[in-house]
C-alpha cells in the first residue's frame, strides 16, 4: 500500500517522515517513521543508502525514538536510513486490548499471534520482517531512497526481543543484529509469559519460536553479529526481565561465535541510555552494511 | 536553599541529577536538572567545570531538553556542567495561572514581574540569573563540581529571548551565550505582548529593558559573544513570533559586532532542529569556556 506523508522534519542534515498505510497484516492504518539521511539528497538521483530498523519497546510508538534515541546522529554522518515501525496494530477493538500496559495495544511483541482473537491483527512479526520491508522497498517515492539488500535491526527491551528473535528466525535477512535491554529470554520472564501465554496459548514449544534464548541454540547462520548493551542500573534487568545472561550462556554452550552482550556500569531503562550508546549500534551496522 | 535529589540517571558517561529546592524568589519549590560530564567523576577531587545554563521554551519543564536536546552529547566529551531550570514557578494558584499555554504556569518569560498578582512568585529572571546559580555554586555537594567564575548561557524560543536579556542585562555574568529559534524582539510579537502587558503592565518603556532587540543598542559589553540559530520552516518564525533580524538590524545599527544569525534551511521549532545544532551551541559555549 502507498504511504501517506503526514510530516517532515529536518533533522541532522536529512529529513525525518513521519508515513502512514494500511497494513494487510495487521488490518489496520500503521504509522512509522523513516529517515533519510543527508546522502539521500545529494543529487537527483542518489545512491540507494542502507536501512536500520529500529524496534521500539512496551508503550511506544514511533516517536518516542525519533525524538530522544538520536540514532539520527549518527546515521546522518555514515549514509544509513533509519526505519521507526510502531509496537502493535491500533484501534482494533479487541476487548480488553487497551487494559495493560505489557500486552495489547503498545505491545505486539513482534509475533502472529494465534489465540483468539489476536490472531486478528497482532501479526507484527509478519509486518515488521516482511509487510513493512517489502511495502517501503517497492513504494514509488520512498523505495528509491533504500537498498533493499543492505537491512539490519536493532530495538530496545521488547524491540530488542524482536530485532535478535527476527533476526534468528530469518538467516540472511538482515546484515546483522543489535539490542538495548533485550528482553532475552521471554520464555521465562513475567513479561513473556503474559504475552506469550496471551497471543500463542499455553503450549511451551511454541513459545520457543520467538525465544532468543532458545533460537539461538539451533542457529546455523555463522557468525552471529550480534551486540547487546545492557545497563547494569535497569530495574527491569534487576527484576529479571531481560535476562541477558540466558543468551550468552545458550550461545556460548551452542558453539555460536558472535554475541557481545556489554553491561554498561549504572545505566537504566530509559532513552538516556539508549542515545548514550546508539553511535556505537549504529557504527555496528554501518560495519556490516558496508559503510564502516 | 539545599537540593533533594530526586533521581540520578547515568547518560553519556557523566551524570543527570533530577533536583528540587526551596526558591525564595519564586516562593515555590522548584524542579531543576544538573548534567555533570564525565569529567566530573575520574577523581575524588575533580577539577571545577565550567557550566552551560539552559532555559527552556513555552510550556517546557527541566525533562524536555534533558531527554531531546542532546546537549549532554557534546558537553560530556569537553567537561560542561549543564543546567536546566524550570520555566516558571509552579503552584502559586494564581487566578488563571493554568488558562493559556503562553502565559502563567510554563510561560514565566524570565522577567520580574511588576503587576499583581503576578509578581508575587512569578520572578524568573531573579531566579534563574542569581538564585539558582548561587544556590548551586554554594550547594556543599554539588557546588564543589561547579565553577561559579565560568558560566554561559543558552536557551530555545522564549528561553531564546530569556538567555539573550539576562546576558544583555548583566555584562560579565556569563561568558557567551547562545540561543535556538528566540523570541528576539518580544515587544513587537504577540507572545511578547501578552506576557508583557500581563506581567508587566502597559508601559512600554517597562518592556525595553527585557527585549533583546532594545537592549542591545545599549551594549557596552564589547563583542557580544552571540550564536543564534533559526529555522526558516519555523512556523512561529514565518508568523512573526522570533524577528530575529530586528535583533541582527538593531546591533548593526548600534555597531554592536560578535553577534551571528544562522537561518538554517527547512529546520522547523522543535527539539529535532535543536538536537541538530547543539552540539554547535556547546562549542561555542567551550570556546569562551576555555575548554576550546
Amino acid at each position: 500500500m502507498a504511504f501517506e506523508t503526514k510530516a517532515t522534519i529536518a533533522s541532522f542534515g536529512g529529513k525525518l517522515f513521519k508515513l502512514s498505510h494500511n497494513s494487510t497484516e495487521t488490518t489496520t492504518p500503521m504509522a512509522v517513521n523513516l529517515y533519510l539521511p543527508p546522502q539521500s539528497f545529494t543529487s537527483d538521483s542518489p545512491a540507494k543508502v542502507p536501512v536500520l530498523i529500529y524496534l521500539s519497546g512496551l508503550t511506544c510508538t514511533p516517536e518516542n525514538c525519533s525524538e530522544k534515541g538520536f540514532f539520527q546522529h549518527r546515521a546522518s554522518q555514515l549514509g544509513l536510513a533509519v526505519v521507526y515501525p510502531d509496537t502493535s496494530p491500533r484501534g482494533l477493538g479487541h476487548p480488553g486490548e487497551t487494559d495493560a500496559w505489557d500486552f495489547g495495544v503498545g505491545a505486539g511483541f513482534y509475533v502472529d499471534a494465534i489465540r483468539d482473537p489476536w490472531r486478528r491483527g497482532y501479526r507484527m512479526e509478519s509486518y515488521v520482517a516482511h509487510e513493512l520491508p517489502r511495502a517501503l522497498f517497492s513504494d514509488p517515492h520512498y523505495g528509491r531512497f533504500l537498498d533493499a539488500d543492505r537491512v539490519s535491526i536493532t530495538g530496545h527491551s521488547m524491540g530488542g526481543h524482536g530485532a535478535l528473535t527476527l533476526y534468528l528466525k530469518n538467516p540472511g535477512l538482515y546484515r546483522s543484529v543489535s539490542a538495548f535491554a533485550p528482553i532475552a529470554n521471554p520464555s521465562r520472564c513475567p513479561w513473556g509469559e503474559k504475552a506469550f501465554s496471551g497471543y500463542l496459548g499455553d503450549d511451551r514449544e511454541e513459545w520457543k519460536k520467538h525465544d532468543a534464548t532458545e533460537l539461538v541454540k539451533a542457529w546455523k547462520g555463522g557468525d552471529l553479529k550480534a551486540l547487546v548493551d545492557v545497563g547494569t542500573g535497569d530495574n527491569f534487568y534487576k527484576q529479571g526481565q531481560l535476562l541477558p545472561e540466558n543468551l550468552e550462556k545458550a550461545a556460548k554452550e551452542a558453539g555460536v561465535e558472535g554475541l557481545t552482550v556489554r553491561y554498561q556500569e549504572e545505566y537504566d531503562h530509559s532513552y538516556y541510555f539508549m542515545a548514550t550508546f546508539s553511535d556505537d549500534h549504529v557504527n555496528h551496522a554501518a560495519k556490516h552494511l558496508g559503510l564502516l
